[in-house]
């Protein structure tokens, strides 16, 4: 088994050095033309209609936010300055118009000639149905990123505001290769098993959670066929309509394939062919991840193992054309879930852009009438995500596309604040927090856990300010350092030695006590040492405090006990909470997880017997915990310019892996009391072990005993 | 002449009566279900693409005013009381869940089944590409404007902001009949004479100026044709590409009919074959205007008949999916121009929703930068028109529908205004006033033209506030009332005894005098006899003062003349200002006539040898200054609940006519020395004839001799 492990885990590296040598070329092609838009505008394009694929009750199940759609006219500009005149390629989505250089003649073909001269090109494009979009390929003039887009085409005096940089993908890289093309790949798929069952109907278990477009094989008879789906047998098995949400009714033709219109996800199937039709099989095609892998873990503990391999599963099937929250049920984009989601994908697959789309899809347009998804919280972990993808990828360049938009959604949170600068209830936002056995005050007082979250929102906006040396930073770190300095005050029960859960609009504490305020306390630095053992004991520790059961917040409570070097502790838990789930035959991790609930009860959730999603995102945070606290690798300067590597082996005989950059995999091995990391092409690291400490240059290996 | 003028006038009644038949059917088709959408968005949606169809150097050119898409998600809510379940017909566009009453099926055929309950039913339609759009049609359910339509859906805490009432059309009352569906019809029409001329050119005359699809007949070979449009004679003959904008290169293939693509405008075509390829002949489908004439008029005068008729043909060719300009260059709804459209149509076509469509396309959406069109006084003209369309149709739905984006435009406005309170140039607004042979100071100061036009505007929003019981006039009217009473002060000059036209950053006035503001202080009261006395001689009758050469201007300085009772000036100026242009040629009016320039000067304008738009919607207002100042037609309550009649023959020697109302026409005749009114079927009219005046009750005829 050892040995095995060891095989898989070299052939692993050697997969890693070709993803990196792909990275690298991938990064070459960037240096060419690229298709552009306005920053963000497929992504709300794409994002819309990936939302409304959800189905329930048989029919279409739109989201309840307020949404967005792209800008139906842009301009793209750009300074040039030509000795000669220069023929360009030329493509658009819609009708284009290009200015510069006197009177300009229509675009009228593939190619057109721009004079010489300096000034200012300025292509307006037009186009609704799909985003505006403009690619131009010429000797020197080329649309990529140093091309500005704007939707306030020739509007003046707006206070000086600029427009943003147009967006780009190095896939986009030809007239052809147009970015309103994008259909997620398929393959093949066969169930492991198929049984006929209730007299004609088939039941197929594919032996794992997986997502496509199911087929019916060898259909006789004009009629229809009704299909239960499952992540589990007896939501597969169920025929009540009201059970398993995801059922259709499908109109057949005699013929050897058909295809479900949908991709779902699955992994049973039940197949009930009404009256004069009859099925042979099913098989299906299965919609891939559209990232590969390419971070790694493997340790001495198999179940360990396992459980690195399922949440990697896991993240692989809610990563669609943008993050989704799960494959079942609402196949939404949910900002709290996609957070978590976004520092997984770091860990397996390193700096992509699927992030900015989803970032760019949530937060939508202008003007702004909700939080995203209308969630209060989910509207700061947005702003801490922008910030991350930003010290993760080292993609300035997004921050400045995004920038703006940040400051209006800030507006927008400053403007439903109370009159102390909290997050209130009075609007009725709602505060999501977590899925609890207990009420979490939706309503009635402020809370810890929003104050606090919007102190890192603040912080993280005045980060990107900085960043990109755009005005504001000071008001919102002023308001950060107010509100975060006022937490502990008004929070602390000195008797309960914690954080309580509320402040009740009469001024008092609720007698709530609830770990979520506690774990983040923790991470984030609010208490002393006292008041830190205080918190441990009182509610980390404390089986009488409402245990969590979501990976959700788990996530959070284990980063939180990880920040303090409980690494043991935080294995033990890994172990029991998610080797639990594969007790229960998960083949991906679950929505909410409670070891106490057996048999139907299990599968239940809002209130319906199959409500549960057996595979959701933020079920896979060992990816991140594992990556980030064992193998101990972050960035500590944007796109890992620096980067540390801290292994922790949590009580684990041995552990080896690696961590994508934007620069190649940062590879960590830590064995017979050795730690070992070799950096990637670029950046300049640190590990740190036993107390001690060497620098890692570039695509060198040291190693501490 | 005569005999024949008269029969034709009659035949127009007998239309006439007919018509207010069919428009009381047409009302009565509205008390059953329509398809719902959110208001103005199928508007933007047709308005964004009709905008887009301006061709110039033979390529695509977009507007150049920010753009807005439709919503792509919206709710559509109604509370109902059932007492039994309801199945309804119900159709959507894209995806649709209902919600109202416990657990609701999901939407899977085009019938649905309402529980019984008192209850409010949700529809959440999300389409992109086209707007969200439903359609119920059920025992009592029925989608209809009693539905409101809301973008932000569940938002919470919007200061109360209520959502619209939902759009409606009558013609789309069907499943079938679904508002994306949207196409001017065309019939076939041949030209008036062919030549050839160059060898194997043909050279088509129309007849007239015309508007839709060329068709090439008896095509053979294969490769290009040359078309070359004009709306002269000398711009079809030109075969320089930078002469006339309207030519393409056509790609035919051997063939009976070969259709251009694009609708344009014209009177002549020159059609040039390419090596290898002959065309036999050329016809056209004309591309239809989607309203039917309800006004007429006829008198004394064949000169005069004959503006009024090319004046109805100007108007109606201009008249597409919504309101344009011209036909030939931009196609563009430009809300200035569109101002007076809507105060022609009401003569010419009656209540009609493309005054509706065109106001919310020129409104777009949220956020805003910049004025309407990005001009200044546009935005002003836009709220008058908003007024007056609810005066002249009653169709009080509209304020409703429009008044938020009504009152973000004025904000918009204000917060663009300077420490005084006024319109000024600091953000390099353009204030287009009119084309004139000097500059109008788009900036430098203050003018007082855009001083005055706000005043209205202000007035405008106030009025629609007070009639639809929402909140804020009191602040509009208060700022109106100050503006206005600082206009004469600021701006007289006593020595030049007349409105200057611009006060300079340094506070001193500018020494040019132009009629614009003059004849506005005349039409709104700004004077005192002696005022008026002094601006009608030292600027308005005093040749001095640059002359006015758009049609556009002259409506306001006409109707400045026709409020003072000068009918008769004013009916001199209408046969030889619009008798001028038909002396011309003119077979419809022109966007600029100088009397004085002839030759191939007369078609130049932008500097361009044939940029003058020789069918220019602004050049058609002696429809509206014949119905309103010498029929004498005007509502006085909203809707012709109220009208006035107050004929004026201004020196003809008999006139007779009608103009429409939504119950139906009003119809006059004067001649021997009497006035005769008959009034529509609903409405209480007063006739003022000489000083004598009568009622006029629903459906009377009374004369006054």
């Amino acid at each position: 088994m050892k040995a095995k492990t060891r095989f898989s885990a070299l052939r692993l590296f050697r997969q890693l050095a070709f993803l990196a040598a792909a990275a690298a070329a991938f990064a070459a092609c960037g240096d060419g033309a690229s298709w552009i838009w306005y920053p963000g505008d497929y992504a709300l394009w794409r994002g819309n209609d990936l939302q409304a694929r959800r189905i329930e009750f048989g029919g279409g199940y739109p989201v309840f936010w307020a949404s967005y759609a792209a800008h139906p006219l842009v301009d793209f500009t750009k300074s040039v300055d030509l000795k000669a005149p220069e023929t360009v390629d030329i493509a658009w989505e819609g009708v284009c118009r290009i200015m510069g250089h006197g009177a300009m003649p229509g675009v009228v073909s593939n190619r057109f000639v721009f004079p010489a001269g300096k000034y200012t090109i300025t292509a307006r494009v037009y186009s609704q149905g799909r985003p505006p979009a403009l690619y131009l390929n010429g000797p020197t003039i080329k649309t990529d990123s140093s091309w500005r887009a704007d939707w306030r085409v020739a509007a003046s005096g707006l206070g000086g505001i600029p427009a943003p940089p147009a967006e780009t993908r190095p896939a986009f890289d030809a007239p052809s290769k147009r970015p309103a093309v994008c259909v997620l790949e398929t393959r093949p798929a066969e169930p492991a098993a198929t049984k006929t069952i209730r007299g004609n109907h088939l039941f197929a278990d594919f032996g794992r959670e997986t997502f496509g477009f199911l087929k019916l094989l060898g259909v006789s008879g004009k009629g229809k066929v009704r299909i239960v789906y499952g992540e589990s047998e007896p939501e597969a098995l169920c025929e009540d309509p009201a059970g398993p949400d995801q059922w259709e009714l499908l109109d057949v033709e005699p013929g050897e394939t058909f295809r479900a219109p949908v991709a779902r996800g699955w992994r049973y199937v039940h197949v009930i062919p009404q009256e004069g039709v009859s099925v042979r099989a099913v098989a299906m095609d299965e919609q891939l991840c559209p990232l590969a892998r390419a971070g790694a873990f493997r340790c001495s503990d198999p179940l360990v193992n396992r459980i690195w391999d399922v949440s990697a599963r896991t993240l692989e099937l809610t990563t669609r054309e943008i993050f989704i929250e799960g494959v079942k049920r609402d196949r939404w984009t949910w900002s709290g879930d996609a957070r978590q989601s976004y520092l997984m994908s770091y860990y397996l697959f390193g700096s992509q852009d699927l992030c900015k789309d989803s970032l760019f899809y949530q937060r939508g347009g202008d003007p702004l009438v909700m939080h995203i998804n209308q969630i209060m919280d989910y509207t700061f972990y947005w702003f801490m995500s922008v910030r991350e993808y930003h010290q993760y990828t080292g993609d300035r360049l997004f921050l400045e596309q995004v920038f703006d938009r940040m400051v209006s959604l800030m507006d927008f949170t400053i403007s439903r604040l109370d009159s102390n600068g909290r997050p209130h209830n009075a609007y009725n936002d709602w505060m999501f927090i977590d899925w609890a056995p207990q009420p979490l005050h939706n309503v009635g007082g402020v809370t810890s856990f929003e104050q606090m979250l919007l102190v890192e929102a603040l912080e993280a906006l005045a980060d990107v300010a900085d960043t990109i040396g755009r005005p504001g930073a000071d008001a919102w770190r002023t308001r950060a350092k107010k509100l975060r300095s006022e937490i502990v005050p008004l929070f602390w029960n000195a008797e309960k030695g914690a954080l309580m859960h509320l402040l009740k609009d009469d001024g008092t504490l609720d007698a709530q006590l609830t770990r979520y305020p506690n774990m983040f306390g923790l991470s984030w630095g609010y208490f002393d040492a006292a008041q830190r053992d205080s918190v441990l004991k009182n509610v980390i520790f404390n089986d009488s405090v409402m245990k969590i059961q979501t990976p959700y917040m788990r996530f959070y409570e284990l980063e939180a006990l990880c920040t303090l070097g409980l690494q043991r502790k935080v294995m033990d838990e890994i172990r029991s909470y998610w080797g639990g789930m594969l007790n229960e035959g998960a083949t991906s991790f679950w929505e909410l997880y409670n070891p106490d609930e057996k048999g139907p009860l299990k599968y239940a959730m809002y209130g319906r017997p199959f409500g549960k999603s057996l595979c959701h995102a933020w079920g896979a945070s060992p990816l991140y915990l594992l990556g980030r606290y064992y193998l101990g690798v972050s960035p500590t300067k944007p796109g890992f310019e620096e980067y540390a590597v801290r292994p922790d082996l949590g009580g684990l005989e041995w552990m080896e892996g690696s961590v994508p950059t934007p620069n190649g995999a940062i590879r960590v091995s830590v064995r017979n009391g050795a730690a070992t990391a070799t950096g990637p092409a670029k950046g300049r690291g640190v590990l740190v072990w036993h107390g001690k400490s060497l620098p890692i240059a570039p695509g060198e290996t040291v190693t501490i005993r």
